[in-house]
């Protein structure tokens, strides 16, 4: 019934990459920048995938924002005004961004628990732009990044669950205590500090030198398959204890989201978390055939405005967040 | 659009008689109060209607509690459990409650504002028992009563309102406290003090002495309707100004109606309120033929109770409003 894959939402890696003779991007100049840029675009023309290669200078805040909401760029990435671009495959599965505090960073995302999977894509990416691109490395040291916390594989390697039963019995924070002390890092995927939005979490390596990268990721999915159990015990625990209260809860969730005229992130992040709960539980069918995490996707707030033409207030964006809702789950 | 209809949803009256040779009820033997409940009985029955006779010891709390809730008789009633009795007409709008606080209280209840019809109804049966009656009156006093406020016509002329606007924006304290000055009492219906549960109000007249019957249910009249026309401008400033924040309130009520599985008698009150609104100001099509008033009364808990075989904890009565309401709006 519960299952690790519902609540194993994706799986991410990222190499961080730099070339030898350059500068790092913070004190590059632009002709640097630029000369990176097309080397690597260059380089990628041999992978035999198409990728489109998109300058942040050619980018709106709004493209940006969602960019960044759809965890295809950073942040860091979108600052780069000057020098800054990305190459991104047709699917965006592979993404790699240029200029971001690296010179590249080699993003491999997949549906699930696939680390394995996305690494051995990122592997043959790396393997390519190796072929034409001088990277700086060092035999004891391994990669050289541009913080040191990267430094040797370069590699991090993340995964977002979904834990709304741990965090609506208030364990998250014992146990992202717990799991930090093992070397792995764990935040909110939207919002800050552990009250994540939608109570969706990253959990990532926090050190890249001395291990393998297969060792790295044995290491996060073994914890990860950890946290994925525990969650699903407090599931089966409600289901025995709580099955009243949850089931209304679930309910209640679902009138809001089909009725609500307005409705702000925060509080239809919540919702959607609830509901996403109670079609894994099997505690409500209306939404079976649903995608509610690409939904909770969908109404970030610049995800939400890049659908509509005209500029909107915050009053009629939540608005328009609503109506989405109710589109999509009655629809 | 606003129909003052929708807002006045019963008008009453109550005629408080005692009879001569008789002690008040408080005091009188059982011998007296039987006495006193067959000579009602036999009067009303030269009236041409048909009544029901029922004592208040053949009933279980629960039957007198469902009575309560429905205003058909009062909890002083319930309480005597010796000689208390109450003759109920077929369609419940006529009762005569024997044996209160007076040995008599005649009330008769109607939809709507109809306290005039109520009265000449009231006047009918007060003319039959008074025919084979012998009653406590008093040249200058009036009618005598058990207690002194309700000296001289006897008379209570009440009607309860429908206030959601004027209460969401917090303006009932103080027009209730402005029409306490004009001799005027007004409390909640359900609940306690000026809090009403469903927003739900009682405007009657504090004093029965001194003014004729008319004079008395003209003057509740012009109140009310002065109250009633406050609410209706509450609403269509609120259609103005805050459409949208209200539209969202009434659907976000409906979706938790429809969906909650368990919801006790204070939220389910106040949604059905905001719900009743949205329907008088057509905010909102999906309840337009229903009876949310009579709704508010089916799901008060001992109603509620009185519609079960068995015995139900609080959480089960709980889980049953919430289906009830839900078949209720969805059927």
């Amino acid at each position: 019934m519960v299952n690790g894959k519902d609540i194993v939402i994706t799986s991410r890696i990222r190499l961080a990459r730099n070339l030898k003779n350059y500068k790092f991007p913070i004190k590059m100049s632009s002709e640097e920048s630029n000369n990176i840029i097309s080397n690597t675009n260059e380089a990628m023309n041999h992978s035999g995938l198409k990728f489109k290669l998109i300058y942040m200078k050619d980018l709106s805040e709004l493209d940006k924002n969602v960019l960044i909401e759809k965890h295809l760029i950073s942040p860091a990435l979108a600052e780069n005004k000057h020098g800054g671009a990305i190459l991104l495959s047709e699917d965006n599965k592979i993404s790699i961004m240029i200029n971001e505090e690296d010179h590249l960073r080699i993003q491999i995302i997949g549906t699930g628990m696939c680390l394995k999977e996305c690494w051995e894509v990122a592997n043959k990416v790396d393997d390519v732009l190796e072929e034409y691109l001088d990277y700086a490395f060092d035999k004891e040291l391994g990669y050289i990044t541009s913080c040191p916390t990267n430094i040797g594989t370069g590699m991090r390697a993340s995964v977002m669950l979904h834990l709304p039963a741990l965090s609506i019995s208030n364990q998250t924070e014992k146990l992202l205590y717990g799991v930090s002390q093992l070397g792995v890092a764990v935040r909110g995927v939207y919002g800050e500090g552990t009250k994540s939005m939608g109570y969706l979490y990253q959990v990532s390596n926090q050190g890249t030198l001395g291990a393998s990268e297969q060792t790295l990721i044995e290491k996060i999915e073994q914890i990860v398959w950890q946290i994925v159990d525990k969650e699903k015990r407090v599931r089966e625990h409600m289901l025995k204890n709580n099955i009243d209260e949850l089931e209304d809860e679930i309910y209640r969730a679902y009138g809001i989201l089909t009725n609500a005229r307005t409705i702000i992130t925060d509080e239809a992040m919540k919702l959607l978390s609830y509901l996403k709960l109670g079609k894994e539980m099997d505690l409500i069918g209306k939404v079976k055939d649903k995608d509610l995490y690409e939904l909770m996707v969908k109404i970030q707030p610049n995800s939400l405005l890049s659908t509509i033409d005209k500029d909107m207030t915050v009053k009629e964006r939540d608005r328009k967040r609503a109506e989405l809702i109710r589109n999509e789950l009655l629809g």
